[in-house]
């Protein structure tokens, strides 16, 4: 068993608010996070596979494959636009790292099918201080 | 004569575009970066100022200050904001890395004042591709 | 279950060395590490903590909460400090990348108390070329 | 138990090929990494072992003893050569991250022989965006 | 006038060596990196154009066409290449850093032609311990 | 003419105070910099070196004769060691990062001597918030 990662980039906007809240109690549950008129991010991804390594090729799978499935179904629809706004996968849902970090695993677990190996971890960097990390449901 | 350079960071969300375009004639000109929901970045602000060293305490200038004025003025107004709406020295202004470089560097030497030292270069980082170095009107 | 991960940095002094050692017998065990006027790193430190979102605000901690934590109980004590000199929960202890890891976890341990998170791992950067993880007693 | 991690380089040539394959089906499967005239990295490897703290050094392992293990069996072998042609652990094997990361993980292992560490993981860098991590046969 | 830089990458090999000169002679002058086999590096290009601001714009140029034109001419000539062997415009010449820069500046200056910026600068990273800088012939 | 920059480290400790002073007037003056005990720095330096290519070798200079007068004349004497205590040549100097860079600057164009390049900057990292850049006399 062996874990190949690969990275992925996208930069978005999002902010941090429930629409049926006050201006007043978002800003006070979240911060400068809350800017009514958005802010954002240079988002750095990292999705973590796991499998046997291929006798015939070294791999344990084609990177270009992962990398293809990543950009697909997560990044293309990140890059350039608003969390809250503009991704199907997000819609009605809280635009945090945690949350995001989630949806991806999921998305990416979806889309990556039936296959030589099996989605191990998505992390998230949203700042250089901060990053989140899902195993899935059940933590490694 | 020597040269010390401060770093600062903001995220801050924004779009290419101009009104009077309509949204084809946009996406045409600026691409993905016009997208009407907006997008965003983690920049990073390098501010360097030239100077001769005291020699009392070593220093060209007390880096302190130097961080104090670049948050109060540029950084503090940009940091989780949307650069297009809240910022009030880029009102009307394109959101390009070129022309907020430029106004940042207009906006610091204004603050800076009168002093031991001189604004040199302000370089604007937008992603981990791409950058904008100013070095004000009669470049270096 | 998810893990999220805050990085601080400090500025410190340190030294190997045991004070019932000679200088030639602390030479020879710690090499330039154990130089009597001391040395010194700009660690950075990341601290991950784990628990279930909490779907009214996307967190699995507000971020803030956990970086008030570690400036106040770690990093205020070591930043710009002499780890064996200065900061009151090393007093007495071997001021290793190691020990200093432990310290530190035990440290956040107790002042992170009973909450939302647990405290999953510390990792403390020495230089670019070595770093320590802890996950505390029982590890992961 | 606690982790320590030494990080090397080496910069060296290689190429994803099968002898026994056309130049076109091994471009088929490997695309550009299957040039017949080479390319090449920078490699990061970070070395992982774990173990208890010595009570009277602080240290898990000298990390003078763990870099020369690590240079003499590891690095000084692929530092400025060829993975394929040059490497005698590698005689005979794909030159992929995952198989080289497997190869140095095995050396490592013999070569740190019974000792107060254990080794825990290899983790590979090839470039900025994809890396290999592997734990041995029992994947932690 | 204001400066916009564009980072591209490529993995290449190459080998320091004069054909003419014995492998001992080679060795002695160029040492390790007259390797025999080949060596490699993950290479990291700076383009830095110079301008003025496009008022309607925003823009010194479109970034976009500036990464095609590095892609074109430059990097999709060197990515996953042999220096020596596989490039154009470095046929019989010495593959160091230092050449390498002036003829990828050489190339990019003629392939930029006439156009509303002028190439300012080219710098090309090695590794993270040496870099080269050029400006071209009536340095900056 | 073409530049060339060598990469060095070293890991140091100091503070910023003037005997003369009061530890009041020192705080006031260098905050939490004059910490009695030291605190301390990884310090990163960047020697820039310019001249022309020799044809024979394509090299301005071999890197290997730099990295050797860097370290013998600079980073051996403040590597592991305390810049106010330990180095020859900060001997009754403020251990300021400005004229840390000059005394550096000084020291190496003495040793670099008469040869084929010319000492163009030293840039010395304090911290990735900050660093300074000196030319020498002449400013560029």
């Amino acid at each position: 068993m062996i874990y190949i990662t690969r990275r992925e980039q996208f930069n978005a906007a999002h902010k941090l608010f429930r629409e049926e809240w006050s201006d007043e109690k978002n800003m006070e549950v979240f911060g400068k996070c809350s800017n009514p008129n958005w802010h954002g991010h240079n988002y750095e991804l990292f999705v973590t596979v796991k499998g046997e390594i291929n006798p015939e090729t070294g791999f344990v799978i084609d990177l270009k494959t992962l990398k293809d499935i990543i950009r697909r179904y997560i990044t293309d629809k990140l890059d350039h636009k608003n969390v809250n706004l503009d991704v199907d996968f997000m819609k009605g849902k809280m635009a945090s790292t945690e949350v995001l970090a989630v949806e991806i695993f999921n998305e990416l677990k979806t889309h990556l099918g039936e296959r030589e190996v099996t989605l191990h971890k998505v992390k998230l960097v949203e700042t250089e201080n901060n990053f989140v990390e899902y195993y899935g449901e059940q933590p490694d």
